[in-house]
């Protein structure tokens, strides 16, 4: 069991409420020159540098952030990274304001169908990597571009390799072998796929909407996860307003994703919820619809996260810096608000209590900017500004 | 003198017409699986990595570019990035929706006299090597902090140390000590001032707006600075419509910056001039102002660049990536006639036609993506996406 104390941290955000009270970021519990001591990859100490005990300072190793401000690694709980292809001629001709045919969830599926393991290894690797450079050290990771029993199992297998945070969504879109019988693709989904998919994931997800599926629909793949040991999910109100939200709700999903179109109802019933109302910035973004307002979630009492939605059609971001200075701009975001969206948000959206936060006994998962502090990543957007990286205690350089 | 053969390019934008007429990016000319060869720090040879001839495969070095695109350097053609301290809080309070009474450019303006010369020139140093990672080799750098004749020399004086692209921005505000006597800050810039600054910069500025200078003291200005032998550029039509494009046009000026609210004259004078319409997008984004359409200029025959304006008040990202993934969300580009704009456009807007293509005798000025298109660049917001950097053909590795 080796140790290391970070010292010299001008800025630590601990996301742990009542460590420092100054209004607008009372949330983010900041501590200034202060130091932390992991130990077996988590958090042994945390406080003032100048107040580091003994068997703190005696660690085998210490690290001198020299100044700079530490986060809690962002918890990116909405992914869709494992998928074959991609679609930068579909992104081109839209914001080209050209007409595509080919395009669409179904080409990914036939690319992914058409890849192999490694091939699906080595992408989801590349992306993992990518995000770990950018300061995301917890992924959930989704299915969804199978579509078939064989290759829906074949993605959880896949995922359940790289995170445990696995999130079955057979029920992204009804594939075109079963198009005009969405419920015999229901009873599948809900029958074989879900008995092969179930041991490997977490979660289960659907994407309720018109188009995809039924809030009946929903309710029965929901239902069915749930028997199964599956904590819920929901892709709602992404395209327009609909009942995906309450049903969220309903069944305590731990988040509903997209949130865009929210009536007052939904509002006031994810305030009233342990629902979390996840916003993926990069979706608005990527495809030039208008954004949704974090500040009425917010103002409501609604607990807000914030995730990329990294996938190749509708957001190809895999950056929560990114995600955060969008939101900040177009969402009525705080710099604060956002940066808690993206660590302590994305881990009650995932219900944990081991990431998001730097507490003794999380997990020493951090990262530490080439900045004095957290307003940067909404102040310098685009800027890579991770220098450096731990996962569960070991550290990765980024820039030197 | 070493040579250096980079193969296996999957995509090469060379900017050069007649190279690729593919319709939508005729304007970057693109070959595919190319090769360039590297001589003295120069473009010597490039075209098919088949066709390459025998001094080009003996070559010192051969790196292979596994199939991913490689673009020019991209050519920034507006920052100041010379300038002490942040205005972190203050963009905290403005995006927090609160009031920030000591802030605005004078603040930065006394934080920068307050610097020593290695203070400046090491955060200055920061700021280059942070656009560098990003893909950026060539970057314009104002004074305009300085606002005293010492202090003003003294700025044009260190940017002349890293950059050939130096401009003499003494007319950026009336310093508080000229408050209510424009007119003998003007007298000052004219004449002492750029007395000691024109023999350390290349080009003269003045931004010509309500609130800062009028368009008769920007006339007097530039034409002062022309007559030194110094090129003409303006920051006009930021916050209205205004005088400043007119006047950039009729002085030939080498690019207006800025362009947010443009008249209908306006846009038909820059087209039928020499003048690049030069687009900020960081600007808009991080002021919540309206975006300006790239889409109306281009449509009307002129010639727009995109630059970062790195500065600590209105855009403090030096990300080119992202100012071309805003340029296409919100101002109409399609991602080609973006990336054309952040590098070939920057070099119009520089009057160089050594940098910004690709072509025999051009500087070795190069970008390594880590994906296999230009539209990655749009399509991948935030994600940095740079992997190799070649300045004057010394080729700098960002990542892995
Ligand atoms: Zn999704
Ligand atoms: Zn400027």
């Amino acid at each position: 069991m080796t140790t290391e104390l970070v010292t010299n941290i001008g800025q630590l955000i601990t996301n742990s409420p009542g460590v420092d009270t100054r209004p607008g970021s009372e949330r983010l519990g900041i501590l200034t020159d202060a130091a932390i001591l992991i130990e077996d990859g988590q958090i042994a100490w945390l406080g003032a540098a100048s107040a580091a005990p003994a068997h703190a300072l005696a660690a085998d190793t210490v690290t001198d952030a020299v100044g700079a401000c530490i986060i809690p690694g962002f918890v990116d709980s909405h992914s869709h990274i494992i998928f074959g292809g991609d679609r930068s001629a579909e992104f081109e001709a839209r914001m080209s304001g050209q007409k595509y045919s080919a395009g669409g969830i179904r080409s990914t599926v036939a690319a992914t169908r058409a890849a192999s393991d490694e091939e699906l290894r080595a992408r989801t690797r590349g992306f993992l990597g990518e995000m770990l450079a950018q300061g995301t050290t917890t992924v959930e990771i989704k299915s969804g571009y199978g579509l078939s029993l064989a290759d829906e199992a074949r993605l959880v297998r896949l995922a359940a390799e790289v995170t445990s945070e696995v999130t079955f969504l057979g029920a992204h879109v009804v594939p075109a072998e079963f198009s005009g019988r969405a419920d015999e693709y229901v009873d599948l989904v809900v029958g074989d796929m879900l008995d092969a998919c179930s041991p490997h994931a977490r979660w289960i997800d659907v994407f309720c909407e018109t188009g995809a599926f039924t809030p009946v629909q929903s309710r029965r793949i929901l239902v069915a996860g749930a028997a199964r040991g599956l904590g819920v999910r929901v892709h709602a109100s992404q395209l327009g307003p609909g009942d995906g939200v309450m049903l969220a709700v309903e069944l305590d999903a731990a988040s509903v994703d997209h949130c865009t179109y929210l009536t007052e109802d939904d509002v006031q019933a994810l305030a009233g919820s342990n629902t979390v109302a996840t916003l993926l910035p990069g979706v608005e973004f990527s495809t030039r619809q208008p954004y949704p307002s974090a500040r009425r979630l917010i103002d409501a009492g609604a607990t807000v996260a914030l995730a990329s939605d990294c996938n190749p059609g509708s957001s190809f971001t895999s950056s929560l810096p990114f995600c955060i200075a969008v939101a900040v701009r177009d969402m009525g975001m705080t710099p604060a608000e956002a940066v808690w969206a993206a660590t302590a948000g994305g881990a009650a959206a995932l219900r944990r209590t081991d990431v998001g936060r730097v507490i003794v006994g999380a997990r020493a998962d951090l990262a530490q900017l080439t900045a004095d502090s957290y307003l940067h990543l909404a102040y310098r957007p685009g800027v890579p500004l991770i220098r450096r990286v731990w996962k569960d205690g070991v550290a990765v350089s980024v820039s030197a």
